[in-house]
């Protein structure tokens, strides 16, 4: 059985020529076959499909009447707009019409319906969001949180450790991933008291190999395969390394390894420690975030890694309840 | 008259030679004259001198016998080696025998140093360290705090606004230097605790030309000259830009921008809202870095920096007292 995806057409500044010329793109890959859920105006979608050519064979599309802008008021804009594609997904993804959901529209919305209709997996104290970082050998890395969580405790960053290295293990193959926590100086009991506080918890956690510190000269060298922080200071850097990208393009210099920081190469950001894959992309996403999303998403399902994440929580709270 | 600058022969992982050598550099230039006031091992200094045909001219030797390592504990270093290089500066410095002092030996030694000894400028709650951020169009920009103050409260940040407004003004020759506050998002109201604090403290300062939030991707950019958060971001982003520099020697590219995020040229990071110029160098200083270290000394006390931001902050204690 292929698993059925789910993708908000009406999502993001490109929506939805990008959004359908991201799916056009992942079927003429001819990748893993996926039964796509397009969301949106049907009409608009239809039209679009005949003009540009694109088969409407091994698509379902949803009709939906409202759009949430990506300036409004995330609970009050999925309160007020029940009809608009995003609030529409999470009904399906609730319902189990389809198995993930992607949008490239406003995030806040995209958060606020995944934790409120999705829900996290047992034992998860707070959800997150990772972000990969390119390394310099050529393997990649995860920062987490970046942005989800912006003031955290120790149990937090504890637990996105664990849910880091899950995913790393199945969504990057790295056996025993090796756990970094960001702070501002190698030794133990350095930082501020946040990461002083967070330092043992890693150290005594025998769900993760925690190596220690991780400095920011460090985050593009092949030092730990997960890095852990609060939301803010991953937000800051997930932002910053992306704008690599941009200062290439700014500056003429041609590089793979600055190419590597385009965010259309990841397609969009997923949501860790909830039930279904949800992806939130960009707002400027182009046709190969949407491409990416699709195959992220897929690739989630495949591997089943939320399902890992929960075995792997659970197996942690035996052995240390928080 | 010329300024006495002290400088630490023995700190750093490449003394005493590459601190002799910036010396020569900064001798070389025939810049500003200066008066400089070598702390360490008059003996080795002397005989690498003789050596390497470096003229004791305009150079004064202070002898030292004791060396305080670089992981060596700060308090208890200070305290156990009052012959030390560090001591034996701040003792100077104290006692008004030189004007600033500079050294790429211990960091913390440095700081405690500077905090017991120097004293922090009236009204100042905390001394801060700033680094530049070099910018796309070519300007620099100072990013405040990056390291001394890993945990803050908004009028800590509110006052490392105005101290770097004043650096930025005097140093960098910025006339209305903008000030951003660091943050994951554009909007008043986003943020961790710290920074959604911050926000109306920062829109309500009068000493300062607040223009709101400045996100990671915007640190190259020409968005504000001065940009403020607590000294764990701060620190991490000025040890990911300055491996900037490295990855583009690690990769082989070759442009101008990149070049710019190499530490040595920028010298040293001085401490602010101090009585005297301090500027702690990098462990791995080379020549070109001491070289710049003597320079930036050299300006802070020409433009009497320290002076003006004991100005600013009485004269914006007088209006809105914190």
């Amino acid at each position: 059985m292929s698993f059925r995806i789910g993708i908000d057409l009406m999502g993001g500044d490109n929506a939805p020529a990008e959004v359908l010329l991201g799916i056009r793109r992942y079927l003429d890959l001819q990748a893993d076959p996926v039964s796509l859920h397009l969301i949106g105006d049907a009409e608009m979608a239809k039209a679009w499909m005949q003009t540009n050519g694109l088969s409407m064979e091994s698509l379902t599309l949803h009709h939906t009447t409202e759009v949430i802008g990506m300036q409004e008021h995330p609970t009050r804009a999925l309160k007020e707009k029940p009809h608009s594609s995003i609030a529409k997904g999470f009904q399906l993804l609730a319902g189990g019409e389809i198995d993930a959901f992607l949008s490239a529209g406003n995030t806040g919305a995209m958060l606020v319906g995944t934790l409120f209709s999705i829900q996290a997996l047992e034992g998860v104290i707070r959800p997150t969001m990772g972000t990969v970082m390119p390394k310099l050998n050529g393997t990649t890395g995860l920062i987490l949180d970046v942005g989800l969580n912006a003031d955290c405790k120790p149990e937090h960053l504890n637990q996105f450790a664990l849910m880091g290295s899950v995913y790393a293990r199945h969504m990057f193959d790295i056996d025993n991933p090796r756990v970094g926590l960001l702070n501002v100086g190698e030794e133990e009991g350095k930082g501020n008291i946040l990461a002083q506080a967070t330092y043992p918890l890693l150290k005594q956690n025998n769900s993760i190999n925690f190596i220690g510190n991780i400095e920011g000269r460090d985050l593009m060298t092949d030092k730990a395969d997960v890095i852990v922080c609060e939301g803010f200071t991953g937000n800051i850097l997930l932002k910053m390394a992306e704008s690599l990208y941009d200062m290439a393009q700014q500056t003429g210099i041609e590089h793979p390894f600055l190419n590597r920081f385009h965010f259309e190469h990841y397609g969009g950001t997923p949501v860790l420690g909830v039930r279904k894959p949800v992806i939130v992309g960009h707002g400027i996403s182009g046709s190969l975030a949407f491409c990416n999303m699709i195959r992220l998403a897929n690739q989630m399902l495949q591997t089943n890694i939320l399902g890992k994440m929960a075995d792997e929580i659970a197996k942690a709270d035996k052995i240390s309840p928080l």
